[in-house]
């Protein structure tokens, strides 16, 4: 059993407390959270303790920590833990400067850390992956990345989040490079404000389209709306050679009704935690693997890097009207 | 140019002339209808002329006759029909007097004659056949006939329709015959009026069940509706050792509405001319394929008195409530 | 927190233990099997202690026990439970004789007693329940139950099940009722042995066909095979007065892959723990809810008594090949 | 009837020589072509006869004419049979220098004159426009349109086909702005050589990306390429304020074949006469209501320059790697 400590007992870090609970070689030691209801919840459903920050980098019996605080805080912490000889899951994005990443690069290179892109864990993105590494549609030629969320975030969390591209798309980002399997060179990107005035007034778009190309040629679309008003959005074509996979949306149950109006199927999952939720336990469950020293990270720090590095560029490009050339650190 | 002479031009005949018209070797000449009004719109869309029955028998240049008459008249139509040296199209039933059909049936049995079961000529059902043909799913174990009209008919027409199987299921005799390569030797059924008291007032049923099994074994479920409530309602599935094969209902259109109801695609085809309408034309072009000799008819007059026979049976079956068996004449 | 113990602890009995153990509600104490290492490896999984029958119908502090064991044990099981004031889970068949069930009904007619059939619990079986509740098709006129298994189970085991309507049927026959919402009157079966002869040898069936009829004229096709080549096909249509409400089958990921030949999408589940995996946790999760009071067994014991009836009676009628009525104890 | 006259009969002109000849209310009395083969083909076929370019204007009982020649041809042939009084189908593009297309606009402004985009006619689209005007998905926000042939054209043709977005793409600029209903202000485009270097070392892309922005933030992304790999892919997501309508694509059949290695659908059409032979049928239909000035064409002149303009400004954005204002004439 791998002894672990939460740190960050908000909507997100209490699933991953749920899904370390749940697993055989994990135990959930410590919460970490100042908001004292939290922490308590999490405790109740596990049997874990309330804990500061310091007493977790402190305990030398704590194998890994699971970082799910506020964004600002992931840097300080990841870079704590490493020091302290944990293992890390750090909720994704790394940081919301790209430049403050990129400086704490080197220095987790070779941590064993793994960034929380829980789509890369996804059963059906996985299959569709599979897919493309066995050739099933010859070789990769471009991709279409349709992400949209249910309904907008309340307009206080647009003005802190970073902005659309590195709150919301840095997930595609990601998946976007996981699958090229070669790393874009050229960013394009547009937005409008369609779905809320109020996101505009808060500096923000909720309507984006993004173009990536590599320097082979492949091309990549990412598709984000803040509010696709039919649940959660979440779609892959992966186009190539000789046909095209792709993964299509999670529906609520196989249940159609048949009427003369036509034949209707249940709706989509609408909340991420749904349409997710093996993911995370999947992720969860590579966490083990990389603590048991089975797996390296699927996801490495630097992962989590190149996603924001994409996320700052589709930015620029957006502010500035043209395309922005990629270079790396 | 093979010149043809329609009898009875009501709504199928009409369906028929249109698609005789159209085809390049066809050529229609006459029209007989004791409806002045129906002969005459064929004839003005065509250019055919009226005549009566006697007239065509009689005219040695007329090469065949589409028998779309009312059914007391198919047999005797088809016996002097082929007595004149004429290929024949007769409409589906050949007779609803099984006797009669059997007595009939080594005079007709080298007759250039195809009867009307339009399904054969479904380009999902005969991609089907071809599966099967082609050990797509193995050896064939047993068939799913799901045969659902929109809407029944006015029981004027169910009172002199023969009922529900002969009528109506008669096709799905036919089909299962068809598919099944062997010969149904066991019919039960059981039926309801469950749609409107006027059919069962009638005489007749709305909803019903057959089952049929051959010496092999084989087992095949035949479901009917007069009502379906979300249109023409035509599925198969034939199950073997390897798989399954079926043919899905035909949608109106491509197109999808999704919202947070769930998807909702278009409504499938209403009315069985649309559903089967490129159905009726390649039945037609087959015809002309008989009537060239480069083809012998798919479906024969035998086909048609066993689809009556299997039609009867079910009949039987359920006024005893116990099983049939078949004996072929 | 309710405490349990398992009895028996083959393949189906570990999955109540898993699901048990992981309820927030329950706690599993005890574990009975005579087979040691089946025992251990749920002891060692949740932390159980192995104990005898007696041990724990004597231990005043369980609260209920989950039989799981051979089903010739399930009654005896459940009258002694019952007797020792426990709330029981039973796993289904409740006894493979009609007689010795029909006399225990009124014995265990007001017990705590919820017996697993699981496909009640089905979340996409549950929505179609619900869209019939709701009058989404209008009045129910007939069902298609689809139930064909993956692969056929050893020989040695079909020997000693009871037959193919009683050992397998049985699921759909509960599910019928559950639809249906009147009880059949009738049945008439049809069986063949058509996937592996050695199952004929042993004198059971591997494919049928069964009816039912309701008093009030609904029909209901069964249709099973104990092998599908497809994974596990598990579909229902419920068919109405405004059209038909049906839950497919459920697939492995979404994915799908397009080429030249076609769109191939992923397969089916092929296992029934995978397939109803969160079935038998809500299953769980509702004797909870029994345990508690808090909600009456959605599946009684009569329901259990009910279902074998029909499963006998179909039995009876494919042997004597003629419909049978129905006549509760 | 309506006398027409078809100028170029080549493997679309055939398609509309058919078409009008199975009209009703349309007569094909003359073919043009300098190949006498192709000429002769369609006269056999119709009864039409063949004629010289200046036969069929100077001709006052001619009512309309198809063009269906050379490219270079069109807008000389639209102004000539304007001139003579003369109804116009005329194939697109009009042409492909925009700025004699954008001269021609004024003289051509009040012709009966219909363009070819033969999508606006189509079932699906044409179901998915209507969707969009009743407000099923609300205020539309943005389009997908994936247009892939499904196989190269020869490096001949690309050579003079004036490149991949005037060539190919036009159709989907025609389509965007049939949808968007709001003209695309500005364009961006990416393009990439990852089908046949051939084609690019003709100076032409075989896979393209363009996004398209209007005033008020619509979002439209085009994706292109020459070669699917799974025939014609011709799909359209409309997104809007209350969910998202599409239009999929159309298989062969409604088969499906079920085994252990998933669900296999039947291909969709591969070749652009079966996808869209019905919206052909439409076509010509409506080119017939415009003859009888029971309706204004759907696809004027300016149409037609509106697309070659958005074809132009994205060939020059791929070029310079910036957006593209669009300026109308």
């Amino acid at each position: 059993m791998y002894k672990l400590a939460l740190i960050g007992a908000g909507r997100i870090g209490r699933i991953h407390a749920t899904n370390a609970h749940a697993h055989s070689e994990l135990a959930l030691a410590y919460v970490v959270d100042p908001v004292c209801a939290n922490a308590d919840a999490v405790c109740a459903a596990t049997g874990a303790k309330r804990a500061t920050v310091d007493e977790v980098f402190e305990d030398s019996t704590v194998d890994g920590v699971v970082i799910a605080s506020s964004t600002d805080t992931h840097l300080d912490y990841c870079l704590r833990a490493n020091g302290a000889g944990k293992a890390i899951f750090c909720e994704k994005p790394v940081d919301l400067d790209l430049g403050r990443a990129e400086g704490a690069e080197a220095q987790l290179a070779g941590a064993r850390l793994l960034v929380g892109f829980n789509r890369r864990f996804d059963p059906s993105f996985q299959r569709l992956k599979a897919m493309l590494a066995e050739g099933a549609v010859g070789r990769l030629e471009s991709l279409q990345i349709t992400s949209n969320d249910p309904s907008p975030p309340p307009v206080s969390y647009v003005r802190v989040s970073g902005g659309l591209f590195v709150d919301m798309a840095i997930h595609d980002f990601d998946v976007s490079r996981w699958l090229l399997d070669e790393e874009p060179g050229e960013v394009f990107a547009w937005g409008s404000c369609l779905v809320d005035p109020e996101i505009g007034a808060a500096g923000d778009l909720d309507t984006a389209r993004t173009l990536l190309r590599t320097a082979s040629g492949k091309l990549c679309v990412i598709s984000n709306s803040r509010r696709s008003g039919f649940g959660y959005d979440q779609r892959i074509e992966a186009f190539g050679s000789a046909g095209m996979t792709c993964a299509k949306n999670v529906t609520t149950s196989t249940v159609e009704v048949w009427t003369e109006e036509g034949v209707r199927s249940d709706p989509f999952s609408n909340f991420f935690l749904d349409r997710y939720s093996v993911a995370y336990q999947a992720e969860m469950a590579h966490f083990a693997e990389v603590l048991s020293g089975r797996r390296q990270p699927l996801v490495t720090f630097s992962d989590g890097v190149a996603a924001l590095r994409l996320a700052v560029a589709a930015t620029r490009s957006r502010e500035t009207g043209a395309p922005v050339t990629i270079h790396p650190a």
